[in-house]
């Protein structure tokens, strides 16, 4: 039987600031990339955040991204890979102190924002943060754009990867996704979404915005949980998946 | 034999800000509480300073404060028994995360400046702390001032305590250490230190402001690592103690 | 003729973060708080806050706060009245950048959150933020709570001061408000609410928990801009004041 | 007479945190850039160096950085152009506001490291940068690399600018620096470097690492205040100067 990972940002409150409707998209959902204070989230948000999330038997992982509060870590630092490398260790240690204190797992690790982006395209950066991820446990899936350097990083270090396909964001011929300068980016009409993401763990394949066909790997599909239609996305993707006859279930299982 | 064991607060320095010679400072102490981010240290620091201590045998901490890098974490910040909590899990989970990559072992937590002082005098705020501790690991020792709260606290739940003394500073008829403000809280003469170092730890008695005899005890000594002196002081603490028959060796020993 | 200002909390918003409705809410005060980027807001939401609040010419203050951005500043933190000197006075130049940059006036400035708790109660903090806002500018009006040591010091150095009640909350026999763990301390009634601040400015008085008539100088009052009903709280407050006869206008005209 | 003016970059120290030897410096300088917070700063070393900085007699400028303490500034970060205005007029806000509580005038900005650096060459952020400063006030001086974009862009929008050099750093045939990663980037010979300044004082040429001769207009000269043999080469390169004719004086006057 196919299936798929359906994954989605999480715990992007901070403070007295709250975002996302983290609690019912989590009952859609099997894993959550949880922030660990370096882009979003604060102690507060990532104990309650993993609280929940383990209590629905959601598989849990580290969002690591730029120290960039205020930019909510969508813009490019130039960091070092041993920057990367020491910036990646402590978010993941500081988000498994919350799950090791719950008594649950780890299952695995994805970039955010500028952070993602970057170790798609750049081997030495997604090299140090592979490093980083199986030095701490060499257990941990790694998450990164399908095909991406961040994906090869992960395979060449020895970690198991996945491949992450988006829903909702259009392709180009080399399989990249168009930036989101361009005016096709996004796909805004739900069905298009859904026939596309069904087409790409079905067939392997995307149509670009050139209109080929391009192979693409999907094991993880990324939602995303902030906006106002999130949750409703996110259950009509689900449910269309399954009418589809593709189980949705963690890596892990 | 009698024995104590030697801790020095380390990788307090950050970016581009060095303090303290902990490279040195190491080869004379038996644990090191490492800075976690909060009030001093970063993830360069702290990768840096896991790998040395490590490498050198010592014991390691994680030495966890409040999120006040402009004040060090010296100032007294009003935060909940459930923010304290948070912040402990996370700041043991990230100083963790670098000695998991290391393959080390975190031997203990000891809170810094102003969470220090208050988790001794304040049961609910240590209760927090050592329930942290306890969650995260219960096998980790919880470093706290000899005979305070946090002691007390730590072993209501149910870990290992390390009773704290210090060598230059003076004490109350209460077995507390005289305030900071009074004329007489700092031992400057070496040689008087270390007398009141080698009586607590042989005869678990010291002698008060007011010149009294009070117990004491004494199962870690606190070294400063800062200050153009601090070098030639933990040399010259360590071997008197030795002179006395009295061995050096971190707590888990 | 009577009248009094109306000022609301403004520019809370952070990065990726929105709170609060400032655009519309600004259309019914006549004084703006802006935060200064260390409780909230950042250089974004400062800049856009003070545009909109010159434009609709409404009075601009500084809105000062502890550096506590997790905490939103509402956490008691133990500093110095030389530091709450230097943090008094970078906010007020930061915001007065922005302010000077459009060709404004700073009017006025007032303590945030647990800095403004403190200041009512603290005389050498008080007098510490009050001697800071008259340095930078003596003409600048410095709220505080009505009757507090905040006031006192403003006096006492100098400057013109704007003594605040609130519309929701009770008061104790000493003019101080009913704390917030009190079950009486919040006026949820609307119409119970504006009695109060009507009778507060037209008479003098408000009547204590206790029911006793206590003396209280109402020049400015505060006004919640953020919640789901604070737009409706804003221009029901506003009208009710107006049909009483009373003009709301800000502390300088 | 030829006259150059002499920088250098101060109150760099955070916390408890020191670096550089401010005090003794300001002696042998005409002109203080101070950071303001962002790469390094804070408000109790920004007031104590701007009131150092008046009191000697020295022009006060504001050093405005990229938000990353950790990366002292150094590291580059996408921001966009508005968000450039925006972190420019926060950071000279601020420090105004220290200087206009001592009763002095800020004479200039000038941009810090890797903000320097793509200001240099980065026409947009230039002119963002440009126009933040000439909008809080008109009069200020725009320091920047000699030749630079952001040279151009400050005389494009009407402020004054000085054409900064530095003496221990050697330039490439276009004029600019030698990359710091290129073996030949620095100057260690103090009296090469000496030498060099005077030659771009007297001449208006530079040696580039080609030999060939390079226009360069000298009104400012940087130099660095950290390091063990600073204040030494400071005292000798004044004294050079001085020696060689040329006066010592901030370029307002």
């Amino acid at each position: 039987m196919l299936s798929i990972d359906l994954n989605c940002d999480m715990g992007e409150s901070f403070g007295i600031y709250k975002v996302g409707d983290d609690e019912k998209v989590l009952d859609y959902i099997s894993s959550a990339n949880i922030a660990c204070g370096f882009h979003a989230g604060d102690p507060s948000v990532m104990n309650k955040t993993v609280s929940l999330a383990l209590s629905k038997g959601v598989a849990v992982g580290a969002h690591i991204g730029f120290m960039d509060l205020v930019g909510f870590g969508r813009r490019n630092m130039n960091i070092s890979p041993k920057e990367a490398f020491e910036i990646t260790i402590y978010q993941i240690g500081a988000l498994y102190g919350f799950i090791k204190a719950e008594g649950g797992n780890l299952s695995h690790v994805k970039p955010h924002g500028a952070l993602y982006n970057l170790a798609a395209k750049d081997k030495n950066l997604a090299l140090a943060i592979a490093e980083a991820v199986y030095k701490i446990d060499n257990e941990l899936i790694l998450y990164g754009l399908s095909g991406s350097e961040l994906i090869k990083a992960g395979e060449e270090v020895g970690l198991r990867v996945a491949n992450e396909v988006f829903a909702d964001r259009t392709y180009s011929d080399d399989g990249c996704l168009t930036p989101r300068t361009h005016k096709d980016a996004l796909i805004k009409e739900g069905t298009i979404a859904v026939q596309q993401v069904i087409k790409m763990i079905k067939e392997g394949i995307v149509i670009s915005t050139n209109g080929n066909q391009v192979n693409i790997k999907a094991e993880t599909l990324c939602i995303h949980g902030d906006g106002s239609h999130a949750l409703e996305f996110v259950k009509k993707v689900r449910k269309e998946i399954e009418l589809n006859g593709i189980e949705v279930s963690a890596m892990r299982t």
